[in-house]
């Protein structure tokens, strides 16, 4: 909905001086309000240990706007408004001082608006603060309102099942479910949400998403970036805690859910736990049969050199964390029994991409038997980034004077047909200004998947289980990688292989 | 095949000299030589009945092949070989003498080659000449070897059942069936055969290619042009027999028909009678319901000025002969049953544009029924002329913050893929000197879809019966056509409102 509907609205972001408020949140809010999409009345207040004067830290969300942000034509008038908006508060998370002057601050808005404004709370803040800042916010009796006060938090949400119902079990002495808003920025990219409008908005997709003529479905979320400067914090956590349990988790909800009875969130948040409940659990012994683990050795990526993951600054020499993670699950229910889901997620893989293949079973072949001897499965491609497209492989007559048969394409260009896509914090952020919470994560979301990687998780930290691969940096990954799909006559569609061989039956 | 493992061929052309000699068979017959697929020898007899030296029928030969064939790297040296295998001859159709020196002359080339040539004999003639030619050639022994003598001949193959049997009775005489090549050229076309190669080589489509998933069909072949210099030859034509019959009905069998076991001409033509047999014929007293008939008016087509049908030379003022016609067939049969198959052709429209169009049922809407007001049906678009492409239709999120949907198009350009793409004439010239006669009409396709128009033809020569509907040139048809498809909600797709109504959804 746009602006003139919306209450007013007092906007706190914890970490507000932080990396992700700087390239993301900031960005995100000044595009939001430049087409409109703002409450009338709202205020950033915005938390930071260091002192800034209001015009320092508006001069810088200002740099970083415009070094972040995708709006092309900046506009110094709308500037102007949006920076009265903005208000640096400085902010010691430790100190129950700061939370009685925030509630001063908030009240005293409510105050000048006449009325109690929504107030939306952005954690950006590490996990070891979650707890005092939900703490400090009930005893304060800012977040009282349940259908007004909402909190936006970032993942980790915890490290494994356990931990992940301890942390939803302590937010709930603060906030009721439906207040708290689990962000993960893969399910506000648009052509992840595209997958629910793809599906359930066209008659012909639905009849053909099933066992009987999906072979098998390839999730892939591969970056080029290696850990940087957060090697302490990645060798803690890992591929699979840090991409599958969430990001592609996420994404293979979407492609294997039933479909919801309507668009809204319950409704698709239970149809996303129903998948998770039936994602079969790996029993201990079969672990390496569904699994494989790597870190990248020094190699080279975009020709720059890349050193290895222990060689990172911050990496334990001797770290037992995955840096690459290639995996195969089964959906055991009606519709997808028998049909492999393989995931694989890397850092400083050979190209960033992330994306999700539908490959359907052969042709029965039987009319073209005579003249060719292979017919290429169809397969559709949903690009996630940086591609944003949706491809169908089909086979088609080869033109010319005989019946021979090659694969060939259609290709929808997401991106040229709407270049100004928003980004996806601008869809989550304005979703939780609204209350839409369709694409935040559930509490029993979260718990489901760690429970689906649980065993996995127990297995990999007895080190002697499972080997640890390795891959070298700007590579598309471990060997092992592919003898996990080879194993069923499949192979990774977006390795080099696949060009290759498109190519020959070209 | 290529021309390694061909017999040598003593191609003869009757009408040698004529429109469709000069314009489609020497220039077909010069770029199968061209790019390898004549057999090594082979003799091109042309025959006329005006005198000329062989080095003036070789110069006028040329001229039209550069004048009309797609080959743009025009090859003196390949000319110089290929021109020393035409060889005119001045022959009389009427003249028995004529046919003797025609046998002469092909034992003479049997002689030299030491065996005995295949022959082709091309019926580049006017009906009337069809039965002399036949009886000649039978009673000169001039095509008395089955596997190695073949005929091809050009539409029109009768006025009506009744005389399309009496004309393959006659020819049955000379010529067994299988030496029979009829021509529709239609069926040469790149993406008329890629309808199969799409169907069958995949697994996606043909198992939403039924009456569940497919609401209605269209074909369409629109022409710019009128009659031309051919008033007198379609005044006693018309649309449906010189269309409809024909290409229209052969492209319904590619869209309608069942998987053949193979890709084999019995088994082919076999399940396009099938289709045919299962068309429902129209009882006298619904023509009204199921067709549509016009003749077009003065008018302005690609901004010429057009004078009306009955203006024409060679036109009856009073005709009765129909330039447009727009039709609605069923097939019923278990996979069709209910599905409208909607087909126009007309003279003078618009645009010159030939396409089948599967229109899908609309998706059933329950997941959006709370933000999208109507999901537009996918569509499945092939077209056959002048564009040859594959377009899929379907609805996608529409960029943006919220969830709302929009119709998108995935296309795959046959053209842009392959843009030497052959012409149809050499596509069924090389089929016929190979002997598979996949491609061509057998007499019961023939006698078949005459069976299934006769009705209409009864009907409609009973003036009274059906009104001559008009509609000036330039347009796209008379609007008594939308209304034939409004009875049951349904529109022309190709038609200047469709574009209007992707505008306002989009």
């Amino acid at each position: 909905m746009k602006n003139n509907d919306k209450k007013p609205t007092s906007i706190v972001v914890f970490g507000g001086t932080g990396d992700l408020a700087k390239r993301k949140l900031f960005p995100a809010f000044f595009n939001l309000f430049l087409e409109g999409w703002m409450p009338d009345d709202f205020e950033l207040l915005s938390l930071g240990r260091t002192e800034h004067t209001q015009e320092e830290f508006r001069a810088y969300i200002l740099e970083n706007i415009k070094a972040f942000s995708r709006i092309k034509n900046f506009s110094e008038d709308k500037w102007n408004a949006f920076k009265e908006k903005i208000k640096f508060i400085r902010f010691d998370i430790t100190q129950e001082e700061s939370f009685i002057q925030l509630k001063n601050q908030l009240d005293y808005i409510d105050t000048n608006l006449g009325s109690r404004a929504n107030r939306l709370f952005y954690l950006s803040v590490a996990p070891s603060f979650i707890e005092k800042v939900s703490n400090s916010l009930k005893k304060n009796g800012l977040a009282e309102n349940v259908d007004q006060d909402r909190m936006i938090i970032e993942k980790p949400f915890g490290y494994d099942k356990e931990s992940a119902v301890a942390l939803n079990t302590m937010l709930a002495q603060t906030f009721k479910e439906e207040q708290i808003y689990r962000i993960d920025h893969y399910l506000g990219k648009e052509n992840v949400q595209n997958i629910l409008a793809f599906r359930f908005g066209n008659t012909i997709f639905e009849p053909l998403w099933n066992n009987k003529y999906i072979d098998s479905v390839q999730i892939t979320v591969a970056e080029t970036v290696g850990v940087e400067d957060r090697g302490g914090y990645y060798d803690g956590s890992g591929a699979l805690r840090d991409m599958i349990q969430n990001h592609l988790m996420q994404i293979l909800c979407m492609v294997a859910m039933e479909a919801p009875t309507e668009f809204e969130s319950t409704e698709i948040r239970n149809r996303k736990v129903d998948v998770l409940k039936s994602v079969r659990r790996i029993n201990p012994e079969d672990i390496n049969h569904y699994t494989v683990r790597a870190q990248y050795t020094q190699g080279e990526v975009e020709g720059q050199h890349k050193r290895g993951y222990l060689q990172e600054p911050g990496v334990n020499p001797n770290s037992n964390t995955e840096t690459y993670v290639a995996m195969k699950f089964y959906v055991d229910n009606e519709r997808w029994n028998g049909v492999p889901f393989y995931m694989r997620t890397g850092k400083s893989m050979s190209e960033k991409a992330s994306s999700v293949i539908i490959s359907f079973k052969e042709a029965p072949c039987t009319t073209f038997k005579s003249t060719v001897n292979t017919l290429k499965p169809n397969k559709l491609t949903i690009d996630i980034q940086p591609e944003m497209d949706i491809k169908l492989s089909f086979m088609t007559k080869k033109p010319g004077l005989e019946m021979q048969l090659k694969p060939a394409e259609m290709v929808f260009d997401y991106f040229e047909c709407s270049p100004d896509t928003p980004e996806a914090y601008e869809t989550l952020l304005l979703d939780a200004l609204d209350g839409d919470s369709t694409l935040f994560m559930r509490s029993d979301q979260v718990e489901e998947a760690w429970d689906v990687i649980s065993n996995i998780q127990t297995a990999w930290e007895k080190g002697n289980v499972s080997k640890m691969y390795t891959y070298p940096a700007g590579s598309s990954g471990p060997e092992a990688a592919d003898e996990l799909l080879k194993r069923q006559g499949h192979y990774w569609f977006t390795n080099s292989q696949e060009t290759l061989k498109s190519e020959e039956n070209a």
